[in-house]
């Protein structure tokens, strides 16, 4: 898993490239990638593009479903409100995240109820990453 | 205001024909209409396609903002959590709606503390439409 969380920190990259949040997702499938993206809020001008919505909707078009019941989805941080619901809609049952968003996560408030296994993996190097990226362009 | 609900209303033709839950969405700035939608989630195979974040993105991508706190959306329904919270991510300030839902909907919840005005136009048409599509369909 770990392996797979450190390719899911490298997307972030991309995203700060464009000045956007340094958000990675990844989705798999029988430890296979099917999906990956970054935030790309302001690259494509778009409120809702945030990493986990862009890869969940890769990831049904490519398994031409809307149900991802059978996937994991890894995400570098704690999942807002937005993508939270995005991630209950597609019926996703594990999450792996690196760091939890005391002021705007929200998926570790409806895990339980919706009944989603979330894995915490932290890596230090992100939490700079993400730290840094605040306190330069915020 | 009524007019642009029953144009809101009637968008919801276009997803019944795909079999998709009727819901319709569209996005006014100075009373032009920017952004419409309708609910596409089985048609794209995206659980995301929610009327609603179709009409955010397309608003966002027009005006080249993720800003729409100028902007009023109608939708039919009373939205998601998902939609809420893209709507909240918008910044738009007020939302017409034409029916309650009380089950799946939240922007009830959330508008007070999130100062977003809600007011209701309802139509006794698109509620016997909405019960017929659930009767039959699921």
């Amino acid at each position: 898993m770990e392996e797979y969380m450190l390719k899911t920190i490298k997307l972030c990259d991309k995203a700060l490239k464009n000045n956007d949040i340094p958000v990675g997702c990844m989705i798999l499938k029988d430890n296979k990638i099917i999906s990956k993206s970054y935030n790309k809020k302001y690259l494509l001008h778009d409120s809702t593009a945030h990493a986990e919505i862009l890869a969940i909707r890769k990831a049904c078009k490519k398994l031409k479903t809307t149900h991802l019941d059978e996937c994991t989805l890894y995400v570098t941080l704690e999942p807002c409100m937005m993508c939270t619901a995005a991630i209950i809609q597609s019926h996703i049952k594990k999450v792996v995240y690196c760091l939890k968003s005391p002021k705007y996560g929200h998926l570790l408030n409806e895990a339980k109820k919706n009944k989603i296994e979330c894995v915490q993996i932290y890596n230090a190097e992100y939490e700079k990453t993400l730290k840094d990226f605040f306190i330069e362009k915020r």
